[in-house]
């Protein structure tokens, strides 16, 4: 089996839908983020990420450290996230100022970097003795690997190399305590294992490789690891005594673990460093136990809308099939992590499924997770709202009907922002000789390999995606599984080429117009009885986005309506005034009248009536106001 | 307004339904309980409480204390409940050997006694000097309250007076403490309020209504108390700060409180007190207090199955309508405090909703809260269970698919014992000319003012009560809300008495047979659109009856049902396999074909059937089961 890669970050110009979102990350969502991290912005959170390193600077230099460290302890993660979001929406709009700015805030970062390669502001600037010593929360190297992505990606795009000079030292003094020195230890929370195969592809250093490695190989193999540390170091950051191994996916090797359990954002970085190796070195004992977490994820353990995660205990996986839609937990992290994963396994098997999950995610939870004007972020996305109760209630006291403007914790905006300015890198992949679509994702394409194309698309609105051939070669496109049929046109002239688990290839030649029409019908669907809460309920479905069903559109209350499952379903034209400018759905439905008591014998009243859903992606920018994606079938 | 009041223990003898769950209590649950608290009893949570006072009383005399204090800082309290459940079971059952059981009991108790007439093991074994330093916590009011209850009804049923006297020397102290002496502070766990209008009642020692009085009018009064006792203490048992209000229903001044929030069994030990004082003291404004809260219960926070205190989080009162059927806390004890406010509600004003309410509990989730064979309990009470899921998910760990034997905890247990052992003076009271029936309890019942009568009935199965006029009088019947149509027979003759209030008025003279026949047959119930999760969803009900669907009556598989609303209901013929011996029901429905995948597009295949229910206080007796009460309607 040949391996495909995912394109350089600059291969790419999207247009259209995707490249509406890139040009909001550009315009607002990266300069609004770093306001943030430089505490300017107003009415919000208070970060010091910037200030962090100069202090950390101050430190180093044995000078007063100002007004010292303030954040979470993995702070230094906002500023890289940033960076790599910056470095990938300079590559889709160059931007001289941008770039300045970065090269400023890479000078500060830089400054922060210890003698022997260190670097962490939380360690330098209260407490240099601690280094290393609480692998479990200290998030040291999940710092450093966030920075190594934020390296990797700005030398891809600029091909300045300070910062990933300052993240190769960095990695080696990680390689020389680790390796050189044996000292025992894994990442409380892996992310670091994904980054070192970046800088390995990016720096060819086989010490980040070996590293990577190591990481993955060592990973519950002494399953007590993280409970001795706690019992040996005598300080703590949340209280997490390492007893569970699940929470951190350690309680046993990897390659034994079956079950996608514990704190999804760590389970998913690691699957994806998992699956990165395997891709890289052929392991197939690894690329096995990826499959094994894949099937347990895809079909027990995750939402209709690519959410994963479905409990606030731990921000974790639950157990098979419970899937509660209005204690959800959902990270959006979670389904950008996801998304890595599934990339990850197409760069080992170039498989249908693959690309479902990730455009599942993609369209969904991922872009429901910042507002239409990329000004506020969901960390949690519910399946289903009620005001009154979502947010207040203590089971669902995290599901929060309208989006924040920022958290304490801001993992997950900088992560979405970094996804969507990198989307093209996620659409297409190539092999020597195949340039494969993962997603259609409107634009201009150039693959290593040689083969160009110019992609047009109203996807995931219209469903034809046309490819007109500026440099031929094998085109192998992702025939999605929810398409239950599809048209293939070659200049205009249908023709049926070969299907492998799930993709269509087809040759092309240099100015060959390639057509592929997908079914957009909007449909029902329908879970496993297995889930609880899905029990007599269906959801909408048009293409990979799913809908949901707003208050604002129906009469204010939702929980009233049942949907005909026999019934029409009616696509709408195009409402500017919908949010963000969508196609709504109508359906045939009967609300049901109230009861006069809180429980009452009497059958209350039905009205036939229609009933409106928007896509789940665009839900919560009309104001307070119930949803649900999963709703009453008669 | 003339108030009714209960019945006196001794005055009802039952049979049938009742009599054969109070047989249940005095053969299996007496005995096995007191072998629990003497750690007698195998397999089971350790108790130690027996053993706490003899340790006690050690150390009150400078001995050595042995094995020292064990178990929840109100530990005692299950010895007290266990004395009370004894004494209403000796009312129905006389039994020598029991009476000097319980005798030895008392006088192991008194002997932990100090001089000053404080009684608690925990501080007396562990810390003299922390007596009364921890209102917030330290339960001492809380043991005091049970205690005094056992020894009131201990006095009622046996006219010994050991015990009475004990606690009477007790509430002096208390008395002392918080009135003589002026130390400020109110209950953290309420209890003692309605524990000390039992006092009075007995006793008429008018210091232990003021003392009531006291506790109730004080409550709230200075909001930041337990927050202040917090902080000059310097000790916590669980950590709790003081500073929400709401918890301990602390926040306010009990008079301005007009939502039910916090703990759930605290609440009902509060407004039960509330209740108690203003139908004794003709205090109106605690009476409006008190219907305003019984407002908020039972027209927007209580389940169906007459279950309150919808989340884990503080065992407490979620917000109106958050009622999820999953993650349902519903404990037993706050159903018992609930059955305990509607009587006292009762003593204010004879109105049929709070009969009702009180039977809703009483037939759901008080009875459910035992196995048939009285040999395990359920804490927590939920309306639906997926084994795999429920007991395991963090968000529905506390939501067991079967009973466990006994608990760490033991407050349900012992509570649900003496609620049946009492339930004649739940199921009649009396004013000066009228005997009330409350509840269908076949047997014989005397008044104090004379009326006697024998009632029979096979209720809750057959809806027909007759009353066996031996002493006539005015007898007033509650007629259920449930029930669409009746008839009153007076000697065979079809008579329309008045009704007020819910209740039906008849003069009766000796001799005369007074049949009411309500109205069984079987019905759907709906829920306000107001709760999400009932949304789309019906209940099955006959009488004061909730039924649910089980796994092992419909094929394995109760998620995959949907229920004919308008289909026909069809009340089987008893069946003395079914657990308990019952009359389950069958209604149409069909039932929908799992899907192929977690997620399909393809519509199921759905089979018209037949579904089953049986009466929910009957689930969970056979063994792990899929179990809910609404159900999707189609």
């Amino acid at each position: 089996m040949k391996i495909q890669k995912s394109i350089s970050a600059s291969a790419y110009t999207s247009e259209s839908f995707v490249g509406k979102y890139q040009k909001l990350i550009k315009d607002v969502v990266v300069p609004y983020q770093y306001s943030v991290l430089c505490d300017a912005a107003a009415d919000t959170e208070k970060s010091h990420v910037v200030q962090n390193f100069i202090n950390a600077a101050h430190a180093l230099r044995g000078e007063d450290t100002a007004d010292g460290f303030y954040g979470e302890i993995f702070q230094d993660s906002d500023a890289a996230k940033w960076i790599e979001a910056a470095a990938y929406s300079l590559a889709n709009f160059p931007d001289k100022d941008l770039e300045k700015t970065v090269d400023s805030l890479i000078d500060i970062i830089a400054e922060a970097q210890d003698e022997d390669g260190y670097l962490d502001t939380y360690f330098t600037v209260k407490d240099r003795e601690k280094r290393w010593t609480n692998l479990l929360e200290g998030h040291e190297l999940y710092c450093a690997g966030h920075m190594m992505e934020a390296a990797c990606a700005y030398y891809e795009v600029t091909g300045k190399d300070k910062l990933l000079k300052v993240m190769e030292k960095n990695a080696e003094h990680i390689y020389n305590r680790f390796i050189a020195e044996k000292h025992e230890g894994v990442p409380g929370h892996p992310e670091v294992e994904l980054a070192l195969m970046k800088m390995y592809r990016c720096t060819k250093n086989k010490h980040c490789l070996e590293l990577a490695e190591h990481f993955v190989n060592s990973r519950g193999v002494n399953p007590d690891y993280f409970r001795n540390e706690y019992k040996n170091r005598g300080w703590t950051v949340w209280g997490n005594d390492g007893t569970s191994g699940e929470y951190q996916q350690s309680g046993k090797p990897v390659r034994e673990q079956t079950e996608a359990t514990g704190h999804a954002v760590r389970a998913g970085y690691l699957y994806t460093g998992m699956a990165d190796i395997a891709s890289k070195t052929g392991d197939n004992s690894l690329y096995e136990a990826c499959k094994r977490l894949w099937e347990n994820i895809t079909r027990r353990r995750m939402y209709i809308t690519g959410g994963i995660g479905s409990t606030v205990h731990g921000k974790a996986f639950s157990v098979d099939y419970d899937l509660p839609n209005d204690t959800t937990y959902c990270e959006t992290c979670a389904s950008v992590a996801l998304m890595f994963f599934a990339s990850r396994m197409l760069e080992n098997e170039v498989k249908g499924e693959y690309g479902d999950v990730m455009e599942r995610a993609f369209y969904n939870t991922v872009l429901a997770g910042m507002q239409l004007d990329g000004k506020r972020f969901f960390y949690v996305n519910p399946l289903e709202v009620t005001p009154g109760i979502s947010g207040i209630s203590p089971v669902c006291r995290h599901d929060l009907p309208e989006r924040p403007k920022w958290y304490a914790c801001a993992c997950c905006p900088p992560n979405v922002a970094r996804l969507i300015a990198s989307l093209g890198k996620y659409s297409y992949g190539e092999s020597d000789d195949t340039a494969y679509c993962h997603l259609f994702a409107a634009g201009e394409v150039c693959f290593r390999n040689g083969i160009r194309f110019r992609c047009e698309t109203e996807y995931p609105y219209d469903f034809t995606a046309t490819y007109h051939i500026q440099r031929g070669g094998k085109i192998a496109v992702r025939i999605p599984a929810w398409s239950e049929s599809y048209t293939v046109k070659l200049n205009g002239e249908a023709i049926s080429p070969k299907i492998i688990t799930g993709y269509a290839y087809i040759d092309t030649s240099d100015g060959d117009e390639l057509a592929i029409t997908l079914d957009g019908t909007p449909k029902f669907a329908y879970g496993s009885v297995k889930i609880p809460q899905l029990s007599g309920k269906l959801a909408l479905c048009r293409g990979p986005l799913v809908y949901c069903f707003e208050g604002v559109d129906n009469g204010g209350d939702v929980f009233a309506l049942s949907v005909k499952g026999s019934g029409s379903i009616t696509l709408k034209e195009y409402d500017e005034k919908l949010p963000g400018g969508t196609l709504a759905i109508e359906v045939d439905a009967c609300r049901r009248d109230d009861t006069e008591s809180l429980y009452s014998l009497d059958r209350p009243k039905k009205t036939e009536c229609k009933a409106i859903a928007v896509p789940y992606y665009t839900w919560g920018n009309r104001g307070l106001n119930q949803m649900r994606v999963w709703i009453n079938e008669v």
